[in-house]
């Protein structure tokens, strides 16, 4: 596993879309889950998921945090480089994390958070340094409409299956996610894809015109083998 | 328990939203479940809850029916008298039952089914007598769209949550959960809560005015509480 | 004025609108207000409006119904033969009046009501015959979602503005609102309009082509107005 | 193509679905295309296409109608026994036709129209017994939202592709679609499959569970294959 | 209300929901208000509410801007220190405001306007340096879309009634209101709060695991309770 | 059209709706489509237009994009100087073009790409250097879930209808499209509107009240006329 995740890092989420798309899977982009905060960054790692259903006033209180199936409970539970993808059912009005959380996130090594909800207290967690991948950000935290009720379940997020395991690769395109049984084909692959990517860009920049370049026919794919062995 | 669900058979859904308004509890409601086929009908039982997620093509197959953790088996542990309540996530594109598993679900016993999904083979369906809360119809079997995942979880409906064993009420205003702990209160006030309606409505009939009537005065409180005695 | 509504009596919604396209008005049909229960009426009729704005958890309350500012005091200000059209901002998961207030309004000899939102208590609601255009039902009462500020404003209701005394006219089709100004020209050129239908229906069941018919060309123009001399 | 269409007569759409999805297609039942007015019907028929852009209002006019590139045009130009599909782009704040144009598509032979918009003139429209599925109804016509474009394109109809020539099946569960080259494998497989479920239904009325039976293992799909034999 | 407004400036809008939660309040934060352009700014003040409805075609026209119902007018009518809060109804094709009114609401010192709807003139609009909180730009003016109709009326934005004169704060993580009878409450409570927190992030950041400690137990309220002293 | 096209280069997207609105046009305005990474920018420049329908799984594969009617095809058909308009029924979970298509765009002189949908490899598009205007990004590519369908034909993009050759401008308030037909009166208007608005400026700048000014009476008309002269 280490070194697909190795090789992952290495392959940008655009590329993984496509190789799983060979496999007949259209479903792995989270919808709605953009860096937050801070562009530029790169994740990868196992998904551990948290989920939410929405708020029943009886329960979701300020007083359920301290209760056993909490969020906080949770956290502690998280293991070191692990990606955590929260189901907030796509809740904007919200926000599951604020800085606290999230600086306990960051101590214990989590490696991003990912989900199709918000965040709170935009500040603190960008201070906090931890990667997010949201789609915005709300003063309410989740109690205001959301109740937490458990981790390492099969969840939804952004119309997305998430297992608990599956591989979530994240990156400026947003974040993805890689069947377990698929990580060894898509880290494979996806690396002799980015190569082929890697000579279309030059052959475009020198003038070349796309029909029969991008995909390329026969005599192009020689061409690409030719140069792929002077590299 | 017994009697609770006694007394809510003549309490409608209506009724039940404004008491539990009275507990502070406003997300009761299951959004898009509403009478299919056949309206007129009111059911009252514990929940029983099913949860789907998105699909994911190399999961949710024709095959993947055959699978432990199928709504199959989910049926097959149906007690008598539940009402099933299915988190589809509000898909409206893929129908979660057709007319076979409807028809196993009336041998179990099952009360009805609420969904904030959709159903299929609406003639078979309809054929089999199973009283179904959803929100239309698709030709699309659940595989289309959605994964099984578990039974007996908590769940997301219709912007509810809804827990296992927390009691159910339909009617042709659609579907409401009552908190378990809240049952007894519910069934309590709301045969009163009722009785006050119907003497509203004999007021109103008669050209009483609304001021004053509904919510009624001191002076209206009291000529409600002798018709009360006369009864 | 009342001449103009007895002619709009006999004109379609449908023809409504065209003859409001031709002054340049698109806006004019009321998103989401569908017949409620009782299909095959008309209705023509002044506007009175009513406002919801959203919950306030303190004020939404069901104390506030005694309120002066209530849909209480809004119904017994109702005259006669008006049309009561209800911005409920397209809520759909409160109800905005059940039997008891519908039954008022009968009294009131109100001559139907309008909203983008829904209505509860369905079997109630249609007993009293008072004729309703609305987006459906649900159980729970305004206060779960909204609150009411006032009556007889300016109002946005389905896409549409409606001002106090605005005309409007409602069948299977839905409700068009005609802007106060515009009533004589719809009522005059709308009758002239359902003359010519008439006249096209009974080509196209001979087997006329469209092209050339429908809009007529000069040939069938003049064939059209012999016909209508004959008449 | 005829024999084909005679069989996909005694095929649902929920089962044409299902037979789709084993070539790997999700994308083929037609979002909000409901049928107007007069469940129970039936249709098969090869598609003819309309398409719609949004309005532009110096181009969508009442004038715009005598046009040469008009629906009065298309329908002049379509082929009996054809099913109409109008991509509507989902609008549903007008009609994109009313009884006149529905009676000459009567009149010209049309099998159905399918559209993911609405009519308008719901009365006139079910009077001509034109098959239609749709997504309800609106006053306005056409003009006021939307400016027509052409016939015989590939078009976008509720979320699917549909291309000139595939086969367009609809029943009460909506409509779907069915690529050319698909045709024949549909039809002899879906007949296969109600026979299949006509089995089913029998074995789940005697009270079988459904692990084992629904999809059928190894034993029951033994019992199947004698019932087939015996019939 | 200075002083509590003085002690709002130093309480986050998310520390202001959880307050505004202890009282039974959800429904506080502006759905749809960020900050444009310039992020970074916190604002207080008391709601000066602006109330748009749909566009009617003979109405809102570039000649309604000269009448005496108009923006123009209510702008001339802000007090200095306000908020300007306006309903555009979620409205994101039209921009309510550009550079010119925004520039004359900064010479009346309004301190911040807020809106479910969106500004035109981008660059012109963050040049005045008025804090402004909407939902993005577009490039027509609100004629093309909305019709104006009064100020200081109760109104919703962003899915929370407000009411003039009720408190606003905005900062990066939106805009909240607080009803005009809790400000004190909310003032004082929230001070407290943010103290908590600020200790909670010490505690977390010296590695303290999150059960027990937030919320605080018994033990932890003590060690907070002595730290406070010590400062 | 280069007089013209000059013109509209120092001419507003948002004066540009103002004029058009005089003509009583109010859909120009691309809704979704937004400058994608380096805002700042203005282009002016004739239409070329692409369109999508929804992925169909047996034709929408990475195969197809060797297909004559391929995007492709298309971009090699661009002339120089073209504003690209992708149809992309607003789809915002798969990007319609990446690094290397957008490369060859530049390559052929294409003046700017605009969209109701989104790119992906947001980094390999920026570098490229073409103005795109679109509504964010998404990893997977157009395959996963649209089917290109040809190009130079009358499209739907945001909310518009867009004919080939109409004129396209596009700055930080987003992208609007002028019919061909009234290039020459938006440019001219267009420039003195412009001028306006510069003197209005500077009269609120010294502190003149909005009434009477904006839109400017008699007395601030001839003023204005005066200031013209003077310049």
């Amino acid at each position: 596993m280490t070194a697909a995740i190795d090789a992952l890092r290495n392959i940008t989420t655009g590329t993984i879309t496509t190789m799983l798309l060979k496999k007949g899977i259209r479903r792995c982009w989270v919808a709605g889950a953009m860096p937050f905060g801070k562009p530029g960054r790169r994740v990868v790692g196992p998904a551990f998921t948290l989920r939410f259903v929405p708020v029943r006033e009886d329960l979701a209180t300020p007083e359920s945090r301290s209760k056993p199936i909490s969020t906080r409970g949770a956290i502690e539970d998280m293991p070191e480089g692990c990606v955590v993808v929260a189901d907030a059912m796509g809740v904007t009005s919200a926000g599951i994390f604020g800085d606290i959380l999230c600086m306990r996130m960051v101590k214990r090594g989590v490696a991003a958070l990912v989900t199709d909800g918000v965040m709170r207290d935009k500040h603190g967690v960008v201070a906090t340094d931890l990667p997010v991948w949201c789609d915005g950000v709300a003063a309410p935290a989740s109690v205001n409409q959301l109740t937490f009720v458990g981790w390492n379940e099969p969840i939804a997020c952004g119309g997305c299956a998430i297992f608990p395991a599956d591989m979530i690769v994240a990156d400026d395109d947003g974040a993805v996610v890689i069947p377990q049984a698929l990580v060894d084909f898509v880290a494979a692959e996806g690396a002799e894809h980015e190569l082929l990517e890697t000579w279309l860009v030059q052959e475009v920049e020198k003038g070349a015109k796309l029909p029969g370049l991008y995909p390329p026919n026969e005599d192009n794919k020689k061409r690409y083998e030719e140069w792929k062995k002077r590299r």
